[in-house]
């Protein structure tokens, strides 16, 4: 605490730090064979890396998905923001609605998919919101906390993320973490997380295998881990009675039941007939979901992403929307290196309404290949402490984001598809919805 | 601009000033004998000014409600303050709910009727959320709409605020606005606040007489101001069918109509018959009325006002919020100093989806009997410019806050109640509602 700064009286006017370029870097790590209900995540996880220069010497960064569109609208939306001061977060949406407009004719990824133009807008706000805070609390000597309202807590939890995996990518030897095809696989794999982590709930990765077997995993984990408060994920591939039957098969062992089927109806239906909260990060994605499945009565948790709900600010916002609507919180997680840890455990610091320990992909990606320097981030008994340093508290490292670069451009992943991977290995493999 | 400052580089981490005490000082100010539909304004409008002291050296200043047990409960949580961050904006919440469940037994005066428990700590916030994010900005040197998410905007419009009114007070002579008491001495009134002001959009305050003089008036006004946009608000004393029907005598004046009937139910009912937007600061007081309010469809423009709706970010959630939800969003007004016009301007500054200019009281005080330094903010074109300067960008005036504490005090007016003063003059007088 030596080193803080008090001032004496009111500080002089800040001129604020007007942006002078973005980078945008494609980075990619090595990821295991991780099953899920589209596939199996390919060798190389690919994520983008976002440096916001100033002309006060300060930097921003910020991380995001690295699919080869999304980049490049990255990259168009850093463009425009040249001379844009920090602190005018507001130009991110209507910069973002621009460089989108402009990509609509073009554009064949997604936006006339199951992106909606909110929503692609969200997800590009969404990237620059965190380096403009990180930026904004180095220009200030605040931590990014600070700017969403203070720091409600001082570390935050998260749950161990569970996967069915194979012992290694095909072709390959086994990794470190080996097999989990089966109850005493996923077992195994919870007690080195647990054991290396300290966390004190878990979750399942499923709609992988038939559910009456995922179901057994997880009673499998709830006998290895008495009184752990458990979570299994399908992604919606169930029915709403297989999703009934599951739920009736794990009852008193879930502490929510995340996506098991597919839509806000069909979440509503489910919600109807069993006895547990159910949770989700598919059919609610922005606050425009909310008022349906309110009606509905879809979900009773909402797992907020900063990442594709539009930033930071925005999920503060959602969690006290969802507040208002008697709905609880959490967060989703994909892959992601330590810049969007720390975005969020800032978050974590600061929103209100959470009610359980966030997702984190943290454990599967090897410590020797995250971009950002380390030591930051310790996991104690399932938690982070909260940094107290200016902006998200972490430091880019720029040998570790050159090496990063250099293996996306090794690996040639140029956009996530694991079920095309998976057809790699299955060629009659099929992401179907609903499987059972 | 010379003597703003700009690190080079990051700055030194900030250690966020600690809250020393808290100033509760109610005030007075004259104000003229305003109608309206519950009676009329009292010789003196209260208002409490709050004052955050922090133990480096900066200020925060707050400006509310002067009712006696709401100046009882600001006390009672600025002593609860002294040892707060003044980062930890959060804790604002916890506080007042704690304040407020040990009020319970004793209050009588609002807690168990309009005001439930959500609303009464929203109003308790409020108060010193601004004064918080004043001392923040006048320790980190940036002004509060920097806090808000930057500046939308250079300039924040208002609207002209008419009022029926007597001449002057009952034994007092003339003041310097006269009588408005038909359509020519509102139109008077509206040609010397647009003079004055350059106000663009002109508000008439209804309910006073029967609905068809109203009307007349708001005609008289639309041929005085061509082309003026133009509200009326009757505080929801009419019902539903004399809401219709001067709704179709002003077809094609109104820009707006705030709360013409009571309760969403009606309000509703309202608005499926008029082809005018409806506007409330009445049926709509808080995130908590949104959901049945979009379900019913009882208003298209929410009208904020950040001393009841939990402070300036709470009210810059109503305003994404009430995007999502496809309504507009206006500000509401009560008698106030200038502590509560920068408040409104640097809310102004920096929300999204603002449809229409504020309501103020403003040009009903004397500027002899503000608070803070004059010089920060001059009407042009309707308009206030937003501060640059530091926090809110006002500065308490020591003397002026004293000459007001003791009008407060000489006045002896302890709790505002229009009806009451009203009855003074006429014994038989009834708050009616609806009247008509």
């Amino acid at each position: 605490m030596t080193d803080e700064h008090q001032t004496e009286g009111p500080a002089r006017p800040v001129r604020w730090a007007t942006i002078t370029g973005v980078e945008v870097t494609p980075v990619a790590f090595a990821d295991p064979p991780l099953l899920n209900s589209v596939g199996v995540h390919q060798p190389w996880a690919i994520r983008s890396v976002i440096r916001v220069r100033t002309d006060a010497g300060v930097v921003g960064l910020g991380e995001s998905y690295g699919d080869q569109a999304f980049l490049g609208r990255l990259r168009q939306m850093g463009e425009r923001l040249v001379g844009e001061r920090i602190v005018d977060l507001h130009r991110l949406e209507e910069i973002a609605r621009d460089v989108l407009a402009e990509l609509t004719v073009s554009d064949t990824h997604g936006l006339t998919g199951t992106l909606s133009p909110v929503k692609s807008v969200a997800r590009l706000v969404a990237a620059f919101e965190v380096a403009l805070l990180d930026a904004q609390g180095h220009q200030l000597g605040v931590p990014v906390w600070a700017l969403l309202g203070g720091q409600r807590r001082s570390r935050v939890e998260f749950s161990g993320y569970l996967f069915y995996k194979w012992a290694g990518h095909p072709g390959q030897p086994d990794d470190e973490w080996g097999p989990a095809l089966d109850p005493a696989g996923v077992v195994a794999q919870a007690r080195r997380m647990v054991e290396g982590y300290g966390f004190t709930s878990l979750k399942l990765k499923g709609g992988v295998f038939p559910p009456e077997q995922e179901a057994e995993a997880v009673l499998a984990l709830a006998e290895a881990f008495p009184g752990m408060p458990l979570r299994i994920d399908p992604n919606a591939v169930w029915t709403v009675d297989t999703s009934v039957r599951v739920a009736e098969r794990l009852r008193g062992v879930l502490e929510y039941y995340e996506d098991p089927t597919d839509g806000r109806a069909q979440m509503a239906e489910v919600a109807r007939r069993v006895d547990v909260p159910l949770a989700t990060n598919m059919c609610v994605v922005g606050v425009e979901d909310l008022p349906e499945a309110v009606r509905l009565g879809s979900v009773q948790v909402v797992l907020a992403d900063h990442h594709y709900w539009g930033g930071l600010r925005a999920s503060m916002e959602l969690a006290r929307t969802a507040e208002v609507f008697g709905l609880s919180l959490s967060m989703h997680s994909n892959s992601h290196l330590g810049i969007s840890l720390a975005a969020m455990v800032h978050f974590g610091a600061a929103a209100p309404n959470i009610g359980y320990a966030f997702d984190t992909h943290w454990p599967w990606k090897s410590p020797e290949e995250d971009v950002v320097e380390p030591g930051v981030f310790t996991f104690r008994d399932g938690h982070l402490d909260v940094p107290t340093a200016p902006g998200l508290g972490v430091t880019l490292d720029e040998e570790a984001l050159a090496r990063q670069h250099r293996r996306y451009l090794e690996a040639g992943i140029l956009d996530r598809d694991d079920t095309a991977y998976m057809q790699t290995v299955d060629p009659g493999y099929r992401a179907l919805k609903p499987r059972w």
